[in-house]
């Protein structure tokens, strides 16, 4: 029996198209790995809980595990990336998922907790809030050693679980994902700086000619630059650690302080984790051109860009 | 009193929108052109019609002309381009417009005949259809002066009207604005060529890592391998003239024929102006790889692509 | 028997080194034309004088013009090229060669005249210095039809003789070897404007992270900058073509007036065929950085840079 | 009184001039660390021995330890980059120099003998034959403490030395300069990468249209794939560590095993670390274009090229 609250189930036979592509486009993970899982069922009697975005992506991460002989419980990372479609074509091949788009807050932690309820032994998180809610809500899961690992994807969990464990908070084996020269070299660079790029690009926006300011020279940065450069932009660089801010240089880019750079620019795009790269003052806006396009690359909706927008 | 078809009278605010857009990313047509044009009136009285890309961008074109005393008459020179609330925001503002998307073959015709019934003195063409149907069907206005002069925006048009004088049938004075260094060097390149990439990098496809195959290296098939190369692309031209294919070798691409550069291509572009490019043959379809992206940038839908697909 | 004046007829020996490495590079000439030349022997009877430069390249041309049947005689388009080595081999070939590194103004003109005396058919020109002392020295050659045919290399040689037609002062039939795509979108671009560039990073001057100004942005200039780059130097583009700066702006670099770019340059070249680029003043000098880096793409040792530096 | 062996004493003069230019080129080391070193003599009584590339750069190193107060003793770390005239310049300023162009093997270790008679208290190592020369010739320099400290400035010696850790054979404490991100993020990539492609450049090869082979994606070699791409050469990368591997596929090379890769190839770069790269068998270079470039980034002139070319 699936458990489950999702937005359309009638939605199903559309995400399954969605599926088709990714796994198609996955053929580690489909060919490989799903196939040797079938096989051998490794992961028979498994419960694993995910707090991931709800993609055709992880929707087919999702299906693998279960080929594994896992069964799967799945809640939305954030509430603005869960695909409707592929939710309801997920609860229809037997997956567990508490996800829809443009959930609350409230609703956000309610999906959390219901895939807890499961007693899950492994848990995928995707920004720490899944490992966090069973440190504090859940914790017998932990004592009596129900749950025996978990993942952390993103550099912002990782860096939340470095600080728990310095102060001997972090209770459970935890395996950061985001270390691996896998991930942050592929997945960061490539993947995460080009998906706002593609985003503006897709709205026929030309870089040619224009000027890109990137804020930041970390992984997702540097490959923002790279790929905002490869579509014709002159790109400058601010970034406050020194040697970065050198790597950014040598690699042909302006690198200046942000104040000096804004005025020049006809597309601003942050990727720090911070808050008020760009400062939300009057002064700073005067500065901007008209029209100028403003671009953030964070993990939710609540960065610095907005609250420069408002 | 305005004359137009279109599809829906209703979208005009929607249209309004993208009008808005237009004019801030086009300084020099609404800023200094059309400022100038409302002063000096240097249009008054004339006739202009235009068989164009029914467009934010070219509609920000057309109010140019009404500004500058033109009665403006257009109609779409694809059927597939034609955007119905801009069409919409035209009528409005006093624009005679006879368009719509997915207009069929008769319908595209019947818009270029209510336009020359206007008796236009101008005619603007963006693939020849407009001119040539004047010489046809229409003898008339050219004969007794109306028409004053003709412009063509296109590759394709201006080799269709160097045929036409070749053979005397040409009778009108023609400005070939496709041949401007300001066009063919930065629409061409810049605009076209990266339209088609931008059309699928905005849906996420991850160009780095990728073989991608362009066919051609002309002004369009340039630009658009310099930003396939420039998403990290591995970039293979195909070209049989000679020099341009040296060109292509010095400028660091693998260059090859083309059936030696298929089987190993992630995604094929073509832009050419010529059909069958890739022939549409078993032998041929059978080399592709399973999933590879498929692309021509060209006047029509019915160029070398659609044939693949049949 | 073998006419000629050369420095130092010795080193015949390095010369054929450096002849056996031109041959092997240039397959086309080596392979393909002189093999058919041998053979065929089209320039039989035939005097053929050229003002060239007298490096390994032009004696490879020189070589595959004599076993064509021509009797070759050459003198040096450039004072500071000719490489004593390389004419000291070919004479002992059988080409009559008049040219020595560092020879005077005087001495420059002597060996031009010397090939002339031979009463030549065609003359290859570099410059075209050897045409118009032709001219003016030696027109009974035009006159009597002994000259049948000239060529000319550069852009600067094109542009004079262009000059020499409107007022009806060009008397020879002229092939402009520059215009030839082969030549300017090659010759120009990828090697002239390397020359430069491997000129100063063969002694090691790092590019990467340095400010670099190009001044012009035609052929060999846009050549430099795209070289520049690809070293990893910030490239500034100077050109007051407003359509090139366009295509500079257009390709991602910056573009500004010289005076704004000179301050912040640590490399300075310029290749526009124009004195006084940079102004010999203090003022400008008193602007550069210590320890700036200037280069001049041009056709003598006494275009701006010189003059700056006195 | 300064203690030394060199070529030639009469060269310092010369080496004056390269000196100025290092001093001129090196902003940090002698304007701001010298400086301070000058009236904080922070190594007043210190002697330091160098193995170091007996080059201006290094020069500027000594002079400027020298201005902190410590007596300098420099041997050269490789036979074939001693610069006789730098030799000459140093010393007569007071660096005791045992090091010429060309030395032997044996004559080698004499200079590096003649620096650890000295007594120093630091050595600074570029491939670790110093220290190691230390440890198995000089052991009472290190039991009784007056050796304090090392460095070692490449990935080889430091490779060497964390071996002889894990045998718990090394005595010294010892600073891995090499691992430092200011060093294999720069020194490594830009400058290592750039020499033998600025070598071969600075001949005026023409990498514009030519196939370049790179044996290794490391940081030297990646350096290496950047600036031969930014001259405008096709790229093939050959890397045996998967991930490497990818990561430059995903940079836009094309990635294949060498025996594929070596027929296409008019340049052929190792830098790898490793003997045998390329087999020096008859097979493989039966398979090599005539005229192929060869070259090894390595430490010395007796890795995988040399072999090939016996």
């Amino acid at each position: 029996m699936v458990n489950f609250k999702i937005a359309d189930e009638s939605l199903a036979s559309k995400g399954d198209e969605a599926l088709y592509v990714a796994e198609n486009k996955m053929p580690v993970t489909t060919g490989i790995i799903r196939k040797r899982f079938e096989e051998e069922k490794p992961l028979k009697g498994v419960k694993i809980a995910g707090c991931l975005h709800i993609t055709k992506e992880t929707a087919n991460l999702a299906l693998t595990l279960q080929a594994g002989g896992a069964d799967v419980y799945l809640c939305g990372s954030n509430p603005l990336s869960t695909q409707d479609d592929v939710a309801a074509a997920l609860v229809k091949k037997g997956i567990n998922v508490f996800a829809w788009h443009g959930n609350t807050d409230e609703e956000f932690y309610w999906c959390i907790r219901e895939c807890l309820k499961e007693s899950p032994n492994i848990l995928i998180d995707d920004g720490a809030d899944m490992i966090i809610t069973a440190h504090k809500e859940f914790p017998e899961l932990i004592e009596n050693g129900t749950i025996i690992g978990c993942q952390e994807e993103t550099t912002t969990g990782v860096k939340r679980f470095q600080a728990m464990e310095k102060q001997g908070k972090l209770k459970v084996a935890l395996f950061p994902v985001n270390d691996a020269r896998c991930k942050n070299q592929f997945d960061n660079e490539l993947g995460t700086g080009q998906g706002i790029i593609a985003a503006i690009y897709g709205m026929h926006v030309l870089f040619a000619g224009k000027v890109c300011v990137i804020c930041g020279y970390g992984h997702c940065s540097s490959g923002m630059a790279l790929r905002a450069r490869g579509l014709g932009a002159n790109v400058i660089v601010t970034e406050i650690d020194p040697i970065k801010a050198l790597q950014a240089k040598f690699a042909g880019y302006q690198v200046m302080p942000i104040a000096e750079a804004l005025p020049s620019a006809d597309i601003i795009l942050t990727a720090t984790g911070c808050k008020h790269v760009i400062t939300p003052t009057k002064e700073m806006f005067d500065k901007l051109k008209e029209g100028v396009i403003l671009g953030n690359l964070g993990h939710f909706d609540i960065e610095n860009l907005t609250q420069i927008l408002c």
